[in-house]
């Protein structure tokens, strides 16, 4: 066991571009933050994972860091108590409010998530084996995404327009789909909705649905609206919605606009920590979660989610931020290793400018809207030190140290304030 | 991957001695059956598993033995659904009638145990880690075990008296506690009952607690009580017992009793599968649920089990049957990497005559109630191909075939008839 002893942790900060994709709490900044947390081993061995970026989430990795030196890349079980302890009762504040209240315990999941990513990675590396094999085996072969739109501006004020051009329309929204899936085969849709007024939101769906007449459809107002618009709107589109993602906050509105539409409701923000969990199944709030690595602890934590929702008879999708390479391998062997993994995942990779990464992955190019599982041992990554080095200076570079789409929209658009429900 | 390819299955039942220990449908015949799982790889190494032995039972075990072949032993996660395809929609007519509904998903579960528990014996030889290393660290050092006292006859008839003796009253009760904690130094007590009248065991209960003042207490009749019974026995009882497990049948009596006694109601017979949760939780009948690898699926669905009953508050206990030395350490692996194990152990090994087990197991002694948590790779067993061969010789010597506990008693009582709820 000592052979392969965590000696070192290396934390990285980045930034890369990120278009101004808007939502219910403003527009995403230019640049997205990510950590790259490297586990490096007495042995050699680098394990990867990859979090949040902001300021106080990168003190917290760092205490995390220190707590875990001396430990076996096979002691993932114990990483949440270890780190917690080391951490203490923090709750990181999330600037971004689109992922749900910055609970305790969610806040505890985020900082274990890339070092059970990277103790998984080890792992892999020392059986020879891939994650999602160390994990128990594959239930798939490809692992299928969706399509996630946004209303976006054509471009950040003063810069230059990206390859995706406007969308604030239902016929941007489907030029956008119509490429996207061009591009990259998804078989399925999802709008983030939560920017216009809700019946406008409501029709681009209708105007996806004429489009697309075959493919399942996602609307996500990431908790715009109040429960009786969240009720009015469902009916108009019940029959159109694969799932209804979060379109209001909290248990008690999910409860009851899935008890008055009917229409499956699913979420990443009113159910983020397992504390949420028995609330709402007693009250039928949800009936789709999704599950992310990232906030849930890492891959066990999420496997032991999706084993709950199995029990429960909660389907399961996969949530998604901005994110780099290291998060998009994670998916995929998670994906694979997750048996009942019900709806296709979401994934924010087409909005990532392809140049910009830490490591390669050729292993894991799209195709049809999917991504092979990868055979090789662990998440089967490289990192590129130049590249992770460019990032970084990029990073440094930058003033921003917390992502704060509210802070930027209001640095445009003076008038700009964030309500919930707005609607 | 290839490398260690299952390529051969072996499944051998045996027959070991057991005492007349009584219960709520019967005694405990002269010998009691397991079968013994070896996987062999073709890189040579041997993973074992330890299951029940009753014919139907070992029928189900060759399919799903046919079925693994050229599998991983990295795959585990698929061995459920691998299996259930394999042995079909079977469920196993549970004879013993001590461990709840015979459900099919129970009884896929059973069959599943032997193989999971073998893969991960091999992933921790493979590895050069313990299972509980594999099944991601350990949370303690010592397992925590539960004396297990029996009423019983000082012999099988016909037979010589063992050197437990007779206990068929309380005096008796408290002698047996006497002796096991001498020699092995358990720190709680637990009664099987549903024996005799209720009051009889309230009795032996009560002079638990006066000769034995401190220590926890548990009392499991088997469901061979009435709710109004189990109620009016648990008022008598609440303040004494640690938990009071199946005192009646079935998730809405158990409910009742909960509700009237706010005793911690603890189960392995009305929640024995995931389909059975749901409505345990709404109900409210279960404050405990005894985990066992042996019919939950293995150490995969049982960590998941546990991590769904950290999620809503439930704690976790281990159910025991009468057992070799490879579930001895199967239980002390799973325990070590069980989180939120709130309770001692069960363990019916003190009834086992020490000369009889087909491993080693020196590493795996009781001091103080608790067993060392071992380091060698994988389970850290190896066969006794010799020993096996002779527990094997004495199943093929014996006619039992199928265990009946009923069959047995009325075979010595004739008036015998099993009820339930008999009181």
């Amino acid at each position: 066991m000592s052979r392969h002893e965590i000696n070192h942790v290396l934390i990285t900060p980045v930034a890369f571009t990120d278009p101004p994709l808007l939502n219910a709490v403003g527009v995403h900044e230019p640049l997205a933050l990510r950590a790259i947390v490297e586990v490096h081993t007495v042995s050699g061995l680098t394990g990867l994972g990859e979090t949040y970026g902001d300021a106080g989430h990168l003190e917290l990795l760092k205490k995390a860091a220190e707590a875990v030196r001396g430990a076996s890349p096979f002691d993932v079980g114990r990483l949440w108590s270890v780190i917690s302890g080391a951490i203490g009762g923090a709750s990181r504040g999330s600037q971004s409010g689109l992922t749900g209240l910055a609970t305790s315990g969610k806040t505890i999941g985020s900082v274990v998530a890339p070092f059970d990513s990277a103790f998984y990675d080890l792992q892999g590396q020392i059986l020879g084996e891939p994650v999602w094999s160390v994990l128990g085996g594959k239930h798939r072969d490809r692992v299928d995404f969706s399509a996630y739109l946004f209303y976006k501006w054509a471009t950040h004020p003063g810069g230059d327009e990206d390859r995706w051009g406007q969308a604030l329309d239902p016929d941007g929204i489907v030029r956008q789909a119509q490429k996207m899936l061009r591009e990259y085969g998804f078989k399925s849709l999802k709008l983030k909705g939560g920017v216009f007024a809700p019946d406008e939101e409501a029709e681009a769906i209708e105007a996806l649905r004429a489009a697309f007449p075959s493919l399942p459809l996602r609307v996500d107002p990431n908790g715009a609206w109040s429960v009786e618009t969240s009720v009015r709107v469902g009916k108009r589109l019940g029959q159109t919605l694969e799932y209804y993602e979060d379109p209001t906050m909290g248990i008690k509105g999910m409860s009851e606009v899935a008890r008055r539409t009917g229409i499956p409701m699913a979420t990443n923000m009113c159910v983020v920590e397992t504390g949420h969990i028995p609330e709402a199944i007693r009250l039928k709030a949800v009936q789709v979660i999704l599950i992310d690595q990232h906030y849930w602890g890492g891959f066990l934590p999420s496997l032991n989610l999706a084993a709950l929702c199995k029990t429960f008879g909660i389907g399961v999708s996969m949530h998604s931020n901005s994110h780099l390479g290291i998060s998009l391998a994670g998916m995929v062997h998670l994906g694979a290793a997750t048996e009942n993994l019900t709806y296709a995942l979401d994934t924010h990779w087409p909005w990532k400018d392809e140049s910009e990464d830490v490591v390669s992955t050729a292993d894991l190019q799209f195709i049809e809207g999917a991504i092979r599982v990868p055979d090789k041992p662990g998440l089967g990554l490289e990192l590129d030190r130049d590249a992770l080095g460019r990032l970084h200076d990029k990073y440094l570079a930058s003033n921003i140290r917390t992502r704060n789409d509210t802070g930027y929209m209001k640095s445009i658009e003076p008038e700009y304030e964030y309500v919930a429900p707005r609607w």
